[in-house]
């Protein structure tokens, strides 16, 4: 899809390079990004032009960690720490999708709401169940947007109606992925092991014969709530720490196993180390870590140590299915850090967590989340005319207007890997 | 003005109790509510009707806190704390507003954001330039809101485009009082020291003077951050605390001066005492004190000890005019500070959050913010279906997704004092 958008241009260089060309030219060539031109290339000057006028234009939004099951009580019920959260709210929640006619209103409802976002790209979580899994893979596809969907694992430590048997899960798991790699447009398969106290030793093991066999990447959860981490560490008091666990497993990242685990709020030393070494990234969800009273995680310190950061909405422990509010969570998130628990790691910027949800998770998905030359060509176009002021603004200025007030009504045009979201 | 609301209805009747009646009847007697009911009583029935079908009515939201000439760079500016972005970003601005072209057009735009939201009473701080405050008060009270407006007083410690002469500064505000006060129908004057910093002792016994001339509330800035309550400390170093400095010329609560003080996120001790015992209003801003790193005001512990508490938006520290949002905030707020400060202090519920934002700021304007009857009559109708799920929902239930997720375009009517904002 060849073809050039105008407007007011803005995206990530690096964590913390914002580059924006005011009413500049975004090439797209084959799917890919030419670059961003204040003049039309010679080259380039028979491509089809859309012109956005005053808009903004910047890369689509990277959700690396989103519950779509869940997207049904969001909002409501957050007034549990995780464990007791999920028994309570999630866990019932989730076994309704046994159902598939439930399963095709809820996913509906949930594919049309992230279609109307900012969202171009994410790591999503279903349930257990193999046939709804592949319904909420097939309604995504059909939404445009380029996503990673899984299908859970869970052994033990979960209520009957919520349980599978081991051999059963793992062959339940290679079923789907056989029935699902490859066989969609946007839309793969990804490993998803609920958390290490829902899935039994031989579970994971099963699951990484099942890596190894597709080289599928991993999503899971890590180190998100005290209780939570005091439990792994009972159910495997030789690990040596919770993603530990993982990678004792060989489901931690490494170069043949791209790895997203979630939350990492209270991830430090051996983990830590692991996370960075193993090139693991992490979704920060700053809400749902507010939400559900887990912490604050130290994003500044993970950047600063080398570890891939990435945001996400944690659709329902957050409830919002904005990377833009992520993004404003982050940095409100690493306010209340810096001045409560460690003047060291100071506060994130607007442009650092404008490249958290952009760059920064996009690299989960290869060249994503930037108009640099070879990127693969998401955008979103916005009309942030309704919040009025009487400033002139620069386009960083918008920007961050942006990231801290945007409604999805603001919304004007998204595209994907060069296709135009319908 | 008689009539009839049907719908879904929902108030606090106390800090912890919400009441709720389905597909219910508000009825407003001479602009007061007189009552809830499932069945129209019979004197009643003469009374027109509108029904809101399935809708949500709750009584109007009392926004204790906000700068209206601040409202032109919500969500801009927010990388200081509050001596530096007062220096840098908000002295600079409010000087503008000495241009009464400048003031006509932000203002314009601000009495339109606030008509637009959910908030029906307010307490506002204009800037120090009499004439553009006039002009605020036209333009709130043409919006058919009720509220108090300020015209700061500066005369020290403020640069000098932005500083009064201690004289001039209190003889400005009082032609000012004498000029607004009782002359518009729903909107007030309030005496507005910007905060101790910036007002001379001389100043301070004059505004007290016109206070009990006039009888005039007050409202100011209280204990938001480390280095202005030094400051503080350092100019006034035999007042015992910050409050003890506004309570010495008597401007700090009482029966006779009802008071409003911002921020609170470091009062304790004998300046806490103080706070109760003089009846003054916390206006409770969560999200101002996260954007400018203040920390986390300990709200819990202050009902516990009786303290009056309210919300404001705090706009500009604050980047959203939503009490609604202020309400999810203060939730949030809570959750971190009992997570990471004191787990004595249970975090906020959503019951009680609702009960800050309209009751508990209600108080200030007298009886509103209720729909008990003999509370004057402010009520908010929500439509809330474009949030879909397919879950059954509690009127509570709607009440918590409108509080965490609701924008201005749900609102599909708002009443103040029984008059229809139009």
């Amino acid at each position: 899809m060849n073809q050039i958008l105008a407007g007011n241009i803005c995206y990530s260089k690096s964590v913390t390079t914002l580059a924006s060309v005011e009413r500049g030219y975004l090439i797209c060539k084959d799917g890919e990004s030419a670059g961003v031109f204040a003049e039309i290339p010679e080259q380039y000057r028979g491509f089809p032009l859309t012109d956005y006028g005053d808009c903004l234009i910047i890369p689509g939004l990277c959700d690396l960690h989103i519950h779509a099951p869940q997207y049904s009580y969001r909002g409501l019920g957050m007034d549990l720490e995780l464990l007791d959260w999920l028994k309570t709210y999630t866990f019932p929640e989730e076994a309704k999708f046994a159902d598939l006619a439930h399963a095709e209103r809820a996913y509906g409802i949930f594919a049309d709401a992230l279609k109307r976002g900012a969202t171009t790209r994410a790591g999503v979580f279903a349930t257990i169940h193999p046939q709804a899994t592949e319904l909420l893979m097939e309604k995504l596809d059909a939404a445009g947007l380029v996503t990673y969907v899984g299908k859970l694992n869970m052994d033990r430590n979960s209520p009957d109606y919520l349980r599978e048997e081991t051999e059963e899960s793992v062959k339940a798991t290679g079923e789907w992925i056989a029935r699902t790699k490859g066989k969609l447009k946007n839309t793969s398969p990804i490993l998803s092991p609920r958390f290490v106290p829902t899935c039994s030793s031989e579970l994971m093991r099963g699951l990484k014969e099942l890596q190894k066999e597709h080289g599928l990447p991993v999503q899971s959860h890590l180190s998100e709530n005290h209780s939570e981490i005091a439990w792994v560490r009972e159910l495997h008091p030789e690990s040596g720490g919770y993603g530990q666990v993982y990678n004792s497993f060989g489901l931690f990242g490494g170069e043949s196993t791209p790895t997203i685990m979630a939350h990492c709020v209270w991830s430090k030393g051996s983990e830590e180390a692991l996370l960075r070494d193993n090139g693991v990234f992490v979704a920060h969800c700053p809400q749902s870590n507010t939400n559900l009273a887990s912490g604050i995680a130290p994003v500044r310190r993970f950047l600063q140590r080398g570890i891939r950061v990435g945001l996400g909405t944690d659709v329902a422990g957050g409830c919002h299915a904005s990377i833009f509010r992520a993004m404003s969570d982050a940095i409100q998130a690493s306010k209340l850090y810096w001045r409560l628990i460690d003047q060291n790691d100071t506060p994130l910027t607007v442009p650092e967590a404008f490249y958290l949800g952009t760059l920064g998770g996009g690299a989960f998905f290869g060249k994503v989340g930037s108009f640099e030359p070879g990127y693969e060509f998401d955008a979103v176009v916005i009309d942030d005319t309704d919040l009025a002021t009487i400033r002139t603004l620069s386009i960083e200025d918008r920007l961050a207007r942006i990231i801290y007030l945007s409604e999805d009504s603001q919304i004007r045009d998204k595209y994907v890997r060069g296709y135009k979201i319908q």
